[in-house]
């Protein structure tokens, strides 16, 4: 299949509001000696694209600028120096769209071959494409920064969300026990993915509740929203404990110095957009264990044309998805 | 040397104020196969031996309960499992006095064999009971907890103290830049001990000193005091970050979490009272190194018989310390 000489993509030409993104005809990007061409099937829309786009979150962006980090479609076009991938190869990428690097939301995007994955036999592409942002956050969270492993406690706040969801049944998955909080509407599903324990995030003997359900207290502490209450939370962990955090741009919670350091516990910060290749790698098989062994789905929230991202954009910073929204070129 | 039955030591019956030090004797204690017995020539008395009697660190605490935790002393006893130890060999330890054990301020002390260190060569006895507790506090925030390396830019808060002048010298010796804070008549000391700069931790525009002073932020930031501004430390720190916090027991600074989490950044509490004997083993190792191998030395604030104990622990409970306490039975 020969390739167009321009595409289709939602891009912006510098930091701004929902409203700034155009969607309309830009040249299809060449491809450099380790980078793939990527035709896009389907996408994605993240919180931190919204972060990108406004710049809260300042990164390097070219102008103009197509906006989104994930994706899954097909090899296009292959570097010479970009081993392992072949025209028509299902494909799966989450770390594009910052550090200087063009986003997903078009037709056509380059991907550096080590950023880009083979999509797992019998995962289905909507599912992997809203499971790869959440999912490798999830696995990040747990296994990267909060070093979790079989037999330890673990608190997922949020558990009924994006990201908590998927750290439950990873967690489970890996022999933890989860202890997780959710609204009284999302405790079944919770349950059902393995939680030992759902509490209700707005009681307010919620700390003697979390205390109750893991008396030795928590090794590993992941509060997804940046909204729980880390005081708390720094009191609940066990000796050596970690308390991760990935959210709350603004937040500004108390901490107890004394709680923290007399028991060796940390509070460790990460975002999904420093990790390594290697750390995205790694996730990237969490993301296909999550999808193939663990009856975990990602809750697809709305599916739109990608002509609407400016829409999607906008949904996303009213708080009005419950879930993840999908797009298609 | 025979033993005697009985001993003076400075002890306690419980949690209590400086005032329930009791001065007076008690039984020699026996040793069992892995102890050595030592008899003892000085110890010093530390803050955190006030938390301990007066309940503040809440640990296990035998009754009577012989306070303090450091010692300098000769082997007076060994256990048949106790290798590497032959009677009058100089011994230091600085691992007594919390999780069960007995104390130091005594004429005899109980050490499990691999919580004791032969005296190094050439180290004045005094220098090393006044260094052991603040120096290897400095190696285990600089190494084990900052995993400092060479290159790396440090920030010590407090740097003419006892922990900080330490962290100073260590974080020299091992190749890195240090930017410390502490009153102007200390920085001339700071300074010989090889900081590279040495910032008035009062100066209303300290934060920007600071910053001008590593651009690329801090890899290792040591708050000493427990009382450094926590949320602009986070806010200076690189990427990847580690800020060292091993103080402040009932203080709750602001944790800005999006500086935190969007730069990969931590913040990370020990108490030199969880450390491993392994930890405390390399530790002791960095404690001898700087006695040896650099001009750092312990400011040793005053020299008093073991009776007056209670008087040392008034002295660090008002503040009214510029130094270290030796006490001698």
């Amino acid at each position: 299949m020969s390739l167009p000489a321009h595409m289709y993509a939602a891009h912006v030409t510098g930091p701004g509001p929902a409203e700034a993104i155009r969607y309309g005809r830009i040249p299809v990007p060449g491809i450099g000696p380790t980078d793939v061409l990527v035709r896009v099937r389907m996408v994605a829309a993240d919180p931190v694209d919204v972060f990108v786009r406004s710049g809260a979150y300042p990164t390097p962006m070219p102008s103009p600028f197509v906006i989104g980090r994930d994706l899954v479609g097909e090899v296009a076009a292959v570097g010479p120096g970009a081993t392992g991938f072949s025209p028509g190869l299902p494909v799966w990428c989450n770390s594009l769209g910052h550090d200087g690097r063009q986003g997903s939301f078009a037709k056509y995007a380059v991907v550096p071959a080590d950023r880009l994955y083979p999509v797992p036999p019998g995962v289905d592409e909507a599912d992997l494409v809203a499971a790869a942002h959440p999912a490798a956050t999830a696995w990040l969270a747990l296994f990267r920064h909060g070093r979790l492993r079989a037999g330890e406690n673990v608190h997922v706040g949020g558990g009924a969300g994006n990201v908590g969801s998927a750290a439950v049944a990873l967690a489970v998955a890996a022999g933890a026990r989860v202890v997780a909080t959710a609204r009284p509407e999302g405790f079944a599903s919770v349950r059902a993915l393995g939680a030992a324990e759902v509490l209700d995030y707005r009681d307010p003997d919620l700390t003697d509740g979390l205390r109750t359900a893991a008396p030795g207290g928590y090794r590993v502490w992941v509060d997804t929203s940046g909204r729980g209450d880390l005081a708390a939370g720094v009191g609940l962990l066990a000796h050596g404990g970690r308390l991760v955090v990935m959210a709350g741009l603004h937040a500004t919670p108390a901490l107890p110095l004394g709680s923290l350091y007399t028991r060796d516990a940390s509070v460790v910060g990460f975002a999904i957009s420093n990790a390594s290749v290697a750390d995205l790698a790694d996730a990237a098989g969490g993301v296909a264990f999550l999808l193939r062994e663990t009856r975990w789905r990602p809750r697809v929230a709305g599916r739109l044309p990608l002509s609407q991202a400016a829409q999607a954009h906008r949904r996303l910073e009213t708080g009005d998805v419950n879930g993840r929204l999908v797009l298609s070129p």
